[in-house]
């Protein structure tokens, strides 16, 4: 069974303890969280047998052989560096920094350790993005010439939250940044339009709410990105490739599969609402792979690279918005 | 061009009328009509050559080669005589007659005279219906095991209609029983349960609205046949094919395929709901393959035994209700 | 914390366990099986605190408030009389018996000793019929008229398994006899038709493989339960209700919702196909409902007598099939 | 009834010939055509009554109210300003003309002579495109935000075509310029990336074939068009409009409603492949809509200015593309 530590005991700090509880291959045996209490009431509810002072407590006292840092993002660059010169393996949400510089300094330390690093880039491990992946890679349409990327949000987070978050560039199309290239593979240049549409309180605090990215790949495809902070018929994540020899489609995901046809309209009720809800598989299977790359020491399929590219494409976008123009990915330097 | 005339200028006469319009190998070179005003405005609205005074007249005078038969059921089987007595090929919507002895007289008649003659049962000829028969036939699910019709009206017809029609399982079923020998072959027995559910006056008179009809296959498959009078939302035409292979299944045909999602549903509007607009393709395609057939010396699709092997269902349906049992259809003679 | 033990520790059991390790009001305090060895390698895999000898062991030295039947059909009624003589509640699943008489004496144990019964007809919690359950009780098609059930594996049991089963009425329709009394109430008379189409080895041990079955309802509506034991395209499971004012229909479940448009055609993978894959978030809300049942002291929503119910419709289809005539179910008695 | 010539001959001519056979309100008095061969055999094979040396012949001596311009691209701003000169009323094939000045010219004597001019965007009379119309004024989704409009050809032209069609913006995505502003209004700025993916020989004649197109509206919301040339499983005709209060989408319109389970997938057969069969409706619906504006005296749903707005985004598209930056609609003059 593989150790882990776990920093960070909030929602999904809690979903991947659960998901440690029903693993055959790994374990957790400690938590710790900057607010202590949080981490003890975690590790009651759970049965996670110790819960840590801090994370440096957690590092050398446990015996563990990777962490999870699922706190909040300011902090992740520094826990990966702890994590790394500790020689512990890393599972780190998405974004490791919104700074690039600080990113290069973990890939550098990830590099000089040898330590595992993985980003939490969970829709990778959906059943919809993952074959429509494979289909691709299988040969199925053929040559990919276009993509969409439909991501809208049920609702906005609180404008709090926004403020902080870095833009919506930063806290939600960085998903579908990364989805883009694990679809289509690297990108040359990024065309954001953008607008404040949902609520005018988002326009104030200094960020948009529904945007348009034009995307071309370096292979010479291209592709769209659609973005609204507020589906109010729940979560909508959908993804089209369109191919030399045929088009892939998702679909949302339905809490059931049934139709009422009145006198009036044949219906049916809405998608998943909740990100937690439509992608817990994505992120069991994340967390599975992980513990996995470590128990049988293979490398991992999202690696500290994969998690500084979308970031590029944040900042890309962010200017691209600001200046109205397209943006090579090239002009961005940390 | 082949020669045509139409006796029954009622709302499928008039539908027949406006095929040939644009038909490339068939003419209407006269109408008539017990209601001879009726006929003379059909034929001055759509430019029709000629009114007859009666069938003999349509018959003999007009150098028709053959005769499309759209007046009322009880008028059927005679036309059908003189037409095949006058040598004119014989297009005669369903069904030929209610009596076994009247429609084997017209039988008889077909085939001393050697006229083509040709049932109206449209459905066969309709999109849907006609690629899961040809799936079949091309070995796509195997051996077929299961069958299931779904047809229900939009709504009743009038009590005074119901009154004449000889029944639901006569003026309705006959359809759905068609369509099963269509798909799977013959049948060997039937089994009706039914019930009124829609509207008690319709009981009041003697009839049924609502139908499970169980069929034994000659072939050992099995099938249901399910009607209703009263589908609030529209016309409801549905047939799965279940076999050793796969299963077929036909959905209902849309007037468009938009779909909206708001806070409440995700919904679309309904089917089409009337059978001239379901089945309007069918009809065009039946009639045309008439004239195709008179063109082209072959054999007509749907022959006059295919008239007769429903009324026998329809008949074997009534007794199976009435005793409350599986009724062989060998036990149906004129 | 609700206190329980588990009798039969193979598939269905040990689904039950895994449920039990996420509830938050219900614990696994012991296990048994007749092969002990299995109980113990159980208990070691799920950290289960005890392994008893044997039933009475279970339910009288650990101090549980339930007793989960997930050993072999012919032990549950045994169980059950055990259980309810020692007060502990009863979890068992379907069928209690196959014998009216041993099924009516768990009845009247049940009743004299006032121990909860839940039977273990798990799809009655499937978001699906779930829905449609809730959606007639809504009134969202009126008064229904006509029931559906569509029910095909994906592919037959062994036949050592079939030749003790007690036949495809009891070992596979009996979840779509409790569907249709869960959806449309009690039903007064059946009509079964049934054949050997999937194999014939099937028809050799005296059973079939392919069944179509007309309900009569004592509310006067009508049904029909689809049965085959081999669909090839993955487990189908559907349900359809007609009624005054509207249809429901559920659809099958898939793993995802992929399409793949080329230039042959528009496809989509297969539904999911193990009935623990397509049922699984049933039989988790299903125990989860027994335990809330025993810690809010309520009582179960599916009885004993919800247990004899499709026994009894089962006994009447096989009247039906052997005499080939509509049986009621008045007909079979203990 | 309405009084009507022809000129132009080829497939749109002929489907428009078609409508008019059948109409109630419009009759078709001559046709003409730059091959007048090609005239006499449409005239005979239709019946139309006359064939017209030219266009001015056709104006003049047989008393028609309106002149249907079904001719090359090139011709059409000529007919347009013969026709507007002899007081007829003008049905022109999109786009009016590939050049500003001469659309201001048509426009300017089509306002002077007070003739009724309609262009030829049949789409908007598609009913999937008019429902999402309507639904959108009816307010279903609230305020809009987001556009997608998908529009993919199944095969490239002949390259002969291309070499002269002055490109894919204004063959091709001309249509969706039109779409985007009937379901959204107007648009402030183009950005238009596209590639070369389908067929190099396309490329070396100086077009693309593959575009993402990202609109600016004024009204704030945004947009894109997607189109391929060559989409293998056939015409994908797709729009989605998201907003506020919930999001419309239209699905593609298939030849019949059939699915195919077998072991190895859920398959349907492709969508209507055609564009004269997709959209065959639609031209109906629009050339009886301009028959009825004359006959009733009504302005046309789709005017003069209507068809010049398209041509200017398909100008600003060009800008875009070759400079690689948004481009202002106000930036393209005459």
């Amino acid at each position: 069974m593989v150790r882990l530590g776990l920093v960070g005991t909030g929602r999904i700090g809690q979903l991947h303890v659960e998901t440690l509880l029903k693993s055959q291959i790994g374990e957790l045996v400690g938590v710790t969280d900057l607010n202590l209490d949080a981490a003890r009431a975690c590790a009651e509810r759970y049965g996670v047998p110790k819960v840590a002072h801090d994370v440096q407590d957690l590092l050398h006292n446990y015996d563990i052989q990777g962490l999870l840092i699922c706190s909040s993002t300011n902090t992740h660059a520094n826990y990966c560096l702890a994590a790394a010169n500790a020689g512990k393996h890393i599972f780190c949400e998405k974004p490791i920094d919104a700074d690039l510089a600080r990113i290069d300094a973990v890939i550098h330390e990830v590099e000089r350790t040898g330590v595992k690093m993985m980003v939490g880039f969970n829709r990778r491990f959906d059943p919809n993005h993952r074959r429509i992946k494979q289909s691709i890679e299988q040969g199925k349409i053929g040559t990919p010439h276009l993509l969409h990327i439909i991501s809208r949000d049920p609702a906005p987070p609180p404008l709090e939250y926004i403020k902080v978050s870095g833009g919506m560039f930063f806290d939600m199309t960085i998903h579908d940044f990364d989805m883009a290239r694990f679809l289509l593979g690297e990108v040359d240049e990024v065309y954001a339009s953008a607008a404040v549409r949902v609520d005018p309180r988002i326009g104030e605090v200094g960020d948009v709410d529904t945007a348009l990215i034009t995307l071309k790949f370096l292979d010479g495809s291209l592709g769209t990105i659609d973005n609204s902070r507020q589906a109010v018929y729940g979560y909508d994540q959908r993804v089209e490739v369109f191919g030399s020899a045929g088009v892939l489609r998702s679909e949302n995901v339905f809490p059931d599969e049934v139709t009422l046809s009145t006198a009036h309209s044949v219906e049916r009720g809405l998608p998943k609402n909740f990100f937690m809800d439509r992608y817990l598989a994505s992120y069991q299977a994340e967390l599975e792979t992980f513990v996995r790359c470590i128990a049988e020491d293979r490398g991992t399929p999202v690696t500290a690279h994969d998690g500084r590219a979308p970031v590029v494409m944040a900042l890309a976008a962010q200017k691209s918005l600001a200046e109205n123009r397209p943006v090579k990915l090239s002009e961005i330097q940390p």
